[in-house]
């Protein structure tokens, strides 16, 4: 380990050891299950102290750990996006993309998904048939078997027809940590950013908005392996979905004990996006993603990792949008268009609730 | 292989080639959750098509997969356990313990655990740090870290609070399979049956019932080694939780394509949870436990058997309740206190919604 590297490990270290931040509520609001601020603290305070353990403290997509000699990556997540179904996909193939992403960006390769189902009485089994078909589908597309499974019914009027657990399992090919970013490294995105929060909130058609918008969920590891087999200097992969590719990045400064530089003219925001943000009052970068990846580079290989990101059919749009600093640790901060400068926090609140 | 597995094997292959069954039901019913007849036709005529690979297929209580060159076990459950809290133990607790069981039973030693929780806005922070506790020191007792985990929240009215999906991983130690079963084999049950679904019943409080029963939530790894390493011969292990005894012995045979035949007077029942059975019109053998195993072995190992059980503090109520024979297959007949003889099948309907 490089002196850098054990330096960030041990702030880190340090920053653990604080005492744990105290929730302020008596009760659980939408914000805690908005993947912003208030989940952290909740993560923080309550769960840490409750489950606590070397595995689920560094907060990453996926646990990394040994098991009889190789290393493995395990990730969860439970669905409870609203509508079920939305242009650009459904609950089914967004369960199994969002899985085998969080595994894609720690390195692995997915290997096995297991799928829970929390049912609720009175859904056409049609309507399970499809969803079901749809999670099939996905994961061939991802190459990953769906090995095991369980049902279970709730009476009406809860569970909004349904819910998805799914957890995925892979081998980790390469290992990738915060700590290994530097100042002067790039960060890049691949692709327009909000694609799926905006989708969704104009799929529930509470809103006049009359725009033509999709979702982005995709399996992520092919664009992951293309990267990672092309280019040497990559420190480091994230998936920015709830929370937005803003959260994520300050999950990363503070993680790695950096700072990140944005530029916004380096965004890359479908016009349709910006649009429904400006009208709606929100930040396209605290907006959803579900097929977007984050990579933090070495500088001397940032124009081949564009270049590599490009050349896939799930990159075409990638960007170079902001650069690693030392100072001052743990902030992002943006530069605007209009040329000012202002630091970018966690989502807080829950201005989107039930987007995945 | 020896010829009796083969032929085993052949005729499970036979019967997956067979046409599906179709679900004659437009909607889903509780049934589909309950774990019995429903839920294994639901399986067949919807999951298998949609999801169907390898992997799957065997519809185990893990799947069993190679990664690397390891052998792992994988398992995952919802859970919707009403009320959260009940005599014996809580969500958390049942959540951790379920799945470790899955992966012992399938000859693994659990290595990870994930979890992700469906929050109701407006709960307790207090209880869901409850339940997270409770996890913890279930998962600590298992001897098994929980290694990732999500949160999402849901809006009031949905959801009953929490529910809690947890998914393990685990290292096979022995491979079991039911094609491993024959014709002489004794069957061996840990303990009392019917102790889990009827505490929870009785905690809903909508029964007139003054009993004092608690869930038999334990986790099973502890015991199942203590088995296998002591016995070697034993054929396959089964953890009978909902659909109780009875519909995981139905299970076994269709699955080993043998009989059963059960000895009522040696099944171990709880005065209290017997006599709750009588008042309620129900069949212990179809109550769900949390806490047992049904083992089969090899008939010269049976005592041996019997004797590892009960040396173990989870065994103390162990006994032999039956006998595998060849005809006729795939059936499971009880040969009931009073000398007369009947056919036990799968649980049919949902007599117990919302146990685990």
């Amino acid at each position: 380990m490089d002196p850098r590297e054990r330096e960030v490990l041990e702030r880190i270290e340090q920053r653990r050891r604080r005492p744990r931040r105290k929730l302020l509520e008596d009760r659980v609001t939408t914000s805690h299950g908005a993947g912003g601020k208030a989940s952290r603290d909740m993560t923080e305070a309550l769960f840490f102290p409750a489950l606590g353990n070397d595995l689920l403290a560094p907060l990453d997509d996926a646990a990394v750990f040994d098991a009889g000699g190789v290393r493995l990556a395990m990730s969860t997540d439970a669905y409870v996006v609203k509508p079920l179904t939305f242009p650009g996909g459904d609950i089914g193939e967004l369960a199994v993309n969002g899985t085998v992403n969080d595994l894609a960006v720690s390195g692995a390769r997915p290997i096995a998904l297991s799928a829970a189902f929390v049912v609720e009485e009175g859904l056409p089994i049609e309507d399970l048939g499809r969803y079901a078909a749809s999670m099939g589908r996905a994961a061939e597309a991802a190459g990953v078997p769906i090995a095991t499974g369980d049902t279970k019914v709730v009476e009406r009027g809860k569970a909004d027809g349904l819910y998805v657990c799914t957890t995925g399992v892979g081998l980790v090919e390469r290992e990738l940590t915060p700590a290994s970013i530097r100042p002067g490294d790039r960060v890049l995105v691949s692709g327009t950013i909000g694609d799926h929060g905006m989708a969704i909130l104009v799929a529930r058609g509470d809103l006049a908005l009359e725009v033509d918008l999709a979702s982005d969920t995709a399996p992520l590891y092919g664009l992951c392996r293309t990267l990672l087999t092309g280019v040497a200097g990559v420190r480091c992969l994230r998936d920015p979905t709830r929370g937005g590719l803003a959260t994520t990045l300050v999950e990363l400064a503070q993680s790695a004990d950096v700072s990140i530089g944005l530029d916004e003219r380096a965004l890359p925001v479908r016009p349709e996006v910006a649009g429904a943000c400006e009208i709606l009052g929100l930040d396209a970068l605290y907006v959803a993603n579900e097929g977007k990846l984050v990579a933090v580079v070495d500088p001397a290989e940032a124009d081949a990792a564009l270049a590599a990101l490009r050349g896939h059919p799930l990159g075409t749009d990638a960007a170079i949008i902001g650069e690693v600093t030392a100072e001052p640790p743990g902030m992002v901060l943006l530069e605007t268009a209009l040329g000012g400068s202002r630091v970018v926090d966690m989502l807080a609140g829950d201005p989107l609730p039930r987007i995945c």
